[in-house]
């Protein structure tokens, strides 16, 4: 019998734990759930007989190094911060291990001695990183393989409400980690390539930078860049490709609306603004305009950030949120990233109802035969409500299925990796499809 | 005989020396100037007997000792950061320290010791921060002493170019750190409280936000807000002030311009352009803007600004800069900050005969008896050429004073001062006014 640890029980485990558990008998596993809050691991285990839940601290180095010990692999679901201890006892104690999460410094430097241990570590296999990373790799290599040459590569995925439950004129809810939302884009420059040219764009333009994007069935979204997309090039092995953009999804006029808030600097995560509890949503917004004894926050706000009478979509987004209201905000000392945030929470919470949607899109340009190509290939999940999320679908399933492959041993390389190999995503992207994720293409020319 | 100990011979200590020089046989004083460039210490002490040019390394732990427990007070005129070394040695050793630098935390937190072993570290007495502290709190405990109490409080400073030497459409040269110039206003929000309320300006609108300032004789100039003004309410004792608000003074039209470079992100010194030896002005500018195959960088940067046909004086500005021009950077993998540092150098560096300027003006709104009163204080200070500038001439003589009233005792309370108080505002500013440095009051009700 296999023994499987699985650490970190939150919102986005459901579908990689019901994976696990239908799996569980079939091919002889057991699963260990643990989280800081034994009641998310239980609740989610039902009453399985090969899974058990424990209260699982991972700052607990002889509770961690105990349960490491007993597993054969080691899932990390804990936030991105918090693998690297786990993932220092997995190469000591020879336990292959998969995390969704960004390859750290930290990770990549425990390379080597992954080598040296026989350990396989897989990183990056979520949904974005991840999900993009496989599908991106399949058809490069599909090109490639067919003597083409990629010239230009944009991809942009998006965490963006389904039709049926979009509800509000921001058409947007958190789907995801509202903190990320809120701080999106922070940090320094974004960086990218297009059509052989080096591109930056500071925070205070990104919002305004964005690019409409069609897929088809699902209509026109827009996009914004990533940090930093220049990485990828050597990361998909397109050295000298002309344009590498990676991108966020959102719908039409979702970004000029937030560059409001990063206009007025209420995305900031800096400083705290002293006694935040005595101030309204509406003292709150006039912390950022600037001093008049007659005019009105709205009118010193429209004529700060040139709005013109008629941009009532944009204004009508602002009133929904009810920004302009009297309304007490119930954090002392808070930043304005932290106030802005419970502003949006009161309004961009998923109903228990509501569906999510993944939305992710590539576009290839590549040359053939001497000819210039261009393909599309997109994907579109939708959640079956606000548990059932395609948010958890799209990043539990690669998780639960790269694990199956190790224990299988039909993924055994060590080494600290990304699925970018046709070892890893050809299995996994053929499997997501029995699941309701899988690419279509279109040949454009 | 009382031995000085100058660290630090740079630009900015030719006035500085000059009245040491000036004074050390009347106080039976000796000189010795330390810098790390010999020649810089060597020039500027002439063939004085009672003065010595030494090389200086600060990190050289044995010869800062050495020449330390030497003297009978220390100055230091070395960047911020290079203090705390010294400073921690004077408290050891029992000597007296000026500097012209904002106490750091490091240097804040020598309070007890320098306390203990009756040591006296004046720090912020230049121009601004110094001048500014001297000549406000003159005012401020003028006006509360007649029972006064100070309702608003601002206060801007600038370090601009003559009128007669003013031969650009900026109206700016660089009389002091360029660097500091370029990252003007970075690293943080912007904060101030204005007639009761808290108020925050992100950078990237910092230089859209200013104030209209008219100094009488010397026309208009406009304000934008320095970093953190809250903290001043404490500093000076005006805890319950409604208007708090410290701000630097340029020309207007300036802060218009220079927003274009904050808007393209080109002030950014966080991350490195790969190559940028390979790249020519206009090359910079454009990877700031959007792709397109067609459009010129000009017409480009018009629309992402949303400039206008007749925005002339504007597009002069950037035009005069030479920004669009083909000419090569010399600049190895530099970034976005240094690469417009050396583009401005080109223009803004003064010419031998230029003549500098120091503007400060300060508004006080108090009531007495009842009455609301409104009163202008202002100083301007013209530079001699560019070595003899005004900035030397504001920065060094304050310093030279206090290091001669705490070398003939006339200040001698322990401890890590900032100049706020009357034992030492009095004398420096009475001693100023030889040298033509004098603020001018103005009742306006």
């Amino acid at each position: 019998m296999k023994n499987i640890l699985l650490i970190g029980a939150g919102r986005s485990t459901i579908s990689l734990i019901e994976y696990l558990l239908e799996n569980l008998e079939s091919e002889d596993w057991s699963l260990v759930v643990g989280d800081q809050n034994l009641e998310f691991a239980t609740s989610k285990i039902g009453n399985n007989p090969r899974a058990k839940a424990i209260k699982f601290d991972v700052t607990d180095d002889s509770q961690r190094v105990t349960e490491i010990q007993k597993a054969d692999i080691v899932i990390s679901m804990l936030p991105a911060h918090m693998h690297i201890s786990v993932a220092r006892d997995c190469v000591s104690f020879k336990k292959n291990m998969v995390t969704a999460s960004y390859v750290s410094k930290e990770m990549r430097s425990l390379e080597n001695d992954a080598i040296k241990n026989g350990v396989t570590i897989i990183n990056e296999i979520g949904v974005d990183p991840g999900i993009d990373h496989l599908s991106a790799m399949n058809v490069i290599d599909k090109i490639r393989d067919n003597g083409g040459k990629i010239e230009e590569f944009e991809t942009f995925t998006g965490g963006l409400i389904a039709p049926e439950s979009d509800d509000n004129p921001w058409n947007y809810k958190f789907t995801w980690n509202p903190r990320n939302v809120v701080l999106a884009g922070q940090g320094g420059a974004v960086k990218f390539i297009q059509s052989g040219t080096y591109k930056y764009i500071p925070y205070c333009k990104l919002f305004r930078r964005t690019e409409i994007i069609d897929v088809e069935g699902y209509g026109k979204f827009e996009g914004y860049a990533n940090r930093d997309s220049l990485m990828y090039r050597s990361v998909y092995k397109l050295e000298d490709v002309k344009t590498m953009y990676r991108g966020t999804l959102r719908k039409p006029g979702f970004s000029r609306a937030w560059n409001v808030f990063v206009q007025l600097g209420a995305t900031d995560d800096s400083y705290t603004i002293p006694n935040s509890d005595e101030l309204t949503f509406r003292d709150f917004i006039n912390l950022f305009l600037a001093y008049n004894p007659t005019d009105s926050v709205e009118l010193k706000l429209k004529h700060y950030l040139n709005m013109h009478q008629d941009d009532v979509e944009l204004f009508e987004k602002l009133e929904w949120l009810d920004i302009f209201k009297p309304i007490q905000i119930p954090l002392r000392n808070a930043t304005p990233a932290q106030i802005l945030q419970y502003i949006l929470e009161r309004k961009w919470s998923l109903n228990k109802e509501d569906k999510d949607m993944i939305v992710m899109w590539h576009k290839f340009i590549y040359t053939m035969n001497g000819k210039r190509k261009e393909l599309h290939s997109s994907m579109v999940v939708r959640g079956e409500d606000s548990l059932r999320t395609a948010m958890a679908k799209t990043v539990g399933y690669p998780v639960a299925i790269a694990a199956k492959m190790i224990l299988k041993n039909k993924i055994n390389t060590p080494g600290v990796h990304i699925p970018i190999t046709k070892e890893i995503y050809k299995p996994v992207l053929e499997e997501l499809k029995q699941y309701g994720i899988d690419f279509s293409e279109r040949q454009i020319v």
